[in-house]
């Protein structure tokens, strides 16, 4: 395909289809509900959400497409100078930016939360790149599916570029760290942004990584979700969750630059905040007890694991 | 009582253990569990953490002094430009900060959650000001219940200054506001801060007030508890209190600042995030039923009501 603005946008509303698809399959209950908005300023999305399922507590998969006059700040960053300021041009510079994001909590605290970001943006003057990102939460860490999980991302990688993975990895460790806890929120993942011609290789060779990532999501997670859908867990099991879910709220609403940004321009608070779990908790200085398996989780919250 | 950094000190440490003993009274069951700590760069806190009681599910009523080097950040203030900066002097300026912070999340969604401040701040050269703030925030809106809250805040108020309650609910309506879903976190109270001599009343009358503030707390919400602790409540408004509790994780992660600045200054974590409750929920687009008691309360969640 040409790849263009419009062939992308397709590209993700086919992505979105077969990922809800699967989801929904790999679910064995719940339907996806889907709500389409539109923005006053340009274009819209078409929101999914899941809830209440046989494995999925609440998720959602959530498209959108926006464009519209590009905000001031965009130009106060080095990597636009090559478009004009506002005072040199009599036509306000456009933007156009599309992407599938996924934020998945299951029921059963033996499944991980799961996170998928794919994002394409561009901007008047030739200005585009590409931005994106997978990462796991386990409310406990088997190193069984952490080895499996990267090393699924890592063939991923590995076929476009053999740098990537040890890259992006080393992003994600460091954007999906919750610093005042001084713990990763999971077992990462990738993170990359902004990659477009200057970089390594051409747009179109990112384009395709790029599309590897987001194919790459459904078979992993559906495979998590058979791993240990049907394992048993206690109440304890179900508290710690609560907890786990408590630090991923934190991330959210502290760190998340998507989140942050999201909330601060006046996008729409009910897709950007979708990511937060039905329920979550927190206890004063919770200790873990020696020898626990919530202990050997926490102990693992650390960058720089190699888990392949 | 001469009014300085020690007086101050020992002043708020009597107003914690009555505000303790109070809470402990009304709750009727659980107790206070009491943690001291130091800090490594000077000084420390006495916190003080409730919780599973026949009342308070969780809450804490936390007491504090720190001092050391004054971060340079406050040297990028205007206000304290009477201080010389640290390159012109030999000494480094030193701060002293002490307070007490409540929040209390009550289990019945009929007994509203209540947060208090008070605090006092000096630094070398003379700089020094009072803080503080109390405001409420109802799961239900009982209009009597507001009205008794602001009208004793506007009691303690008007006995020092017949300016600061409608300056200073102002300002709380303001503070305690969440700006990504156009509500105010609940019923609001009062907010001021840096109120020292150079304001319309001397220090010594703005720390009379500022005690008074401290001392209304517990007779305020030993009444709010008394008036609604027998409440019959049902599941869905126990989900309601859910939804809520997840709008105060919001306003505190998102927007408080005491909560940012220590998180960003290494503070002491546990302390800064005692004020987030047990658990909290979150649900996609949720509507409240027309006519519903949710919906009477959400439409009371905006600025400038007068409850008095």
């Amino acid at each position: 395909m040409e790849i263009n603005k419009e062939t992308i946008t397709e590209w993700l509303k086919t992505l979105q289809d077969s990922i809800c698809s699967a989801l929904e399959q790999a679910d064995g209950g719940a339907k996806f509900a889907e709500e389409n908005w539109t923005r006053e300023e340009g274009g819209g999305g078409r929101t999914r959400i899941i809830k209440e399922g046989g494995v999925i507590e609440k998720g959602g998969v959530l498209f959108s497409a926006v464009s519209g006059d590009a905000p001031d700040f965009l130009f106060k960053e080095k990597e636009h100078s090559t478009v004009s300021s506002n005072e040199d041009v009599k036509v306000k510079p456009q933007f156009f930016a599309t992407g599938v994001s996924i934020v998945i909590h299951p029921n059963n605290p033996m499944v991980p939360i799961i996170h998928m970001n794919i994002r394409y943006f561009e901007m008047t003057g030739g200005v585009k790149w590409l931005g994106g990102g997978i990462d796991v939460t386990p409310h406990y860490i088997f190193e069984e599916d952490a080895k499996f999980f990267h090393s699924e991302i890592k063939k991923v990688c590995d076929k476009h570029n053999t740098n990537y993975y040890s890259k992006f990895k080393k992003w994600a460790d460091d954007y999906f760290y919750i610093n005042h806890r001084k713990e990763t929120r999971g077992i990462g993942g990738i993170f990359f942004d902004r990659l477009n011609s200057d970089t390594e290789m051409s747009f179109e060779k990112n384009f395709a990584f790029w599309q590897d990532v987001g194919k790459a999501f459904a078979p992993i997670y559906v495979e998590l979700i058979k791993r240990n859908k049907n394992k048993t867990f206690t109440e304890k099991n179900k508290q710690w969750q609560l907890l786990r879910r408590g630090r991923y709220v934190e991330f959210n609403l502290v760190y998340d630059k998507g989140t942050k940004f999201g909330l601060e321009t006046n996008g729409r608070v009910e897709s950007i905040l979708m990511s937060l779990p039905k329920i979550a908790g927190w206890e004063y200085d919770f200790k873990t007890e020696k020898g626990s398996e919530e202990e050997k989780t926490l102990s693992l919250l650390k960058k720089g694991i190699d888990w392949v």
